[in-house]
């Protein structure tokens, strides 16, 4: 935990509460005293500086918080994913690992080779999978909550939701083994975000292929090397965040 | 497991009989049936296609392949890592990624913020280590098993082992926030081979810093978020994976 984040409804005024995990953080992690500064963001809005302005140091820990916030929040980062829907334990992984690298929209699909009960997983549930994307902010300083899409038809989003999304792209990449296209020279330097596509285990089957590339999606080829999926989002994502910065 | 992997000692003539977990993949998830060609590969050595002669498809399972190998192993990869030594959950995750990344050799070493209880881990013994390494082979289509030097010392790993492999390396580098350099302006092009270091949770110390840059390696940033040793490990490795093939 890198930085401290409230929900927007825990400010009333420029002071704060923690009874939480958080607080316990605050009391046996960072060892905080009072009139000691700390990182503080609000969820979605702006980052700053909390002072320290009194702490119960033993179980039921309390740690009162003095709030001064930035004027602006930060901009939302300029990289999308498309992930088809992975076995829960590793979606857990990716919420985090990837709002950590920063990320604006996930969107999660349906695939031929999903399997059918990864879409009863509760991590699909609005409150689970916000406390993934939580501990990916308070990893990398941040408060930005990327917003989650779940699609769970394949058709549908490849015909009507993506061609509708496109427009707002720069580059719509789709990392896909058998291609000899390389990442490198498939990305374009213009205004707009740029979006990804990562399939199952197994690879997207051919269908698919044919109809995220009609959508606008350009495949590339990393190489021979087979990764699994949460490998290949935190190895794509890389690789695009450096050939974006370096533009 | 998108190869078969047969240890040396296997391969006593062009003829192998599998009854382990390998014999289950074949029968369960490959669903292999006599005259059908797989990927396989012996550790460390060449890879190549083995026939399915015989199948027992039920347990114990029993697989018998005629084995038809390649003249020559693959390289290794030019990259090897320097990792101060994580907790032993996110090492065995560590060591299936970076080996499904390409890794040559990987180096833990001890520093100030590495807890002392990290070294007692069944995952430093040579087997265990061994068979992470194996997932990672198996899940990349390789066979060239990294190497593990395990420092418990950190003073005479920076005086006397670093300065003795340096002259090894084109390039030696090493994350870490607090500076301007970026990777893109600090990796150079030459023959050798890359060194790249991932601290602590927490980050190494000055002390640490400054030793490691006195025996050649160059500080580098990737900007403002902090994140998690695995996923900065598979991201660091990424990026100059992408540099090298852009050389």
């Amino acid at each position: 935990m890198n930085i401290i984040l409230l929900e927007p409804a825990e400010l009333t005024d420029k002071t704060v509460v923690l009874r939480d995990h958080r607080a316990k953080h605050i009391v046996k992690v960072l060892k905080s005293e009072v009139g000691e500064s700390l990182r503080i963001g609000i969820v979605d809005a702006q980052m700053g500086r909390a002072k320290v302005l009194a702490v119960v140091a033993k179980y039921p820990f309390e740690v009162r918080l003095q709030v001064e916030l930035e004027n602006t929040p930060r901009s939302v980062p300029q990289i999308d994913l498309l992930l088809a829907l992975p076995r829960p334990i590793m979606l857990k992984r990716i919420f985090s690992q990837v709002t950590a690298l920063g990320v604006g929209t996930i969107h999660l699909v349906n695939a031929n080779r999903v399997e059918k009960s990864f879409w009863d997983a509760s991590i699909l549930s609005e409150q689970e999978c916000r406390s993934y994307l939580i501990r990916g902010l308070e990893q990398a300083v941040d408060t930005r909550l990327p917003a989650v899409r779940v699609h769970r038809q394949f058709r549908p989003f490849v015909e009507d939701i993506l061609p509708e999304l496109a427009p707002r792209y720069c580059n719509m990449l789709l990392a896909h083994p058998q291609t000899e296209n390389r990442l490198v020279t498939s990305m374009k330097t213009c205004s707009g975000r740029t979006l990804y596509g990562i399939g199952p285990e197994g690879g997207w089957v051919d269908f698919e292929i044919e109809r995220l590339t009609a959508a606008g999606m350009l495949p590339f080829s990393m190489g021979q090397r087979i990764l699994k999926v949460d490998t290949a989002v935190v190895a794509v994502h890389s690789r695009i965040s450096q050939l974006l910065e370096s533009a």
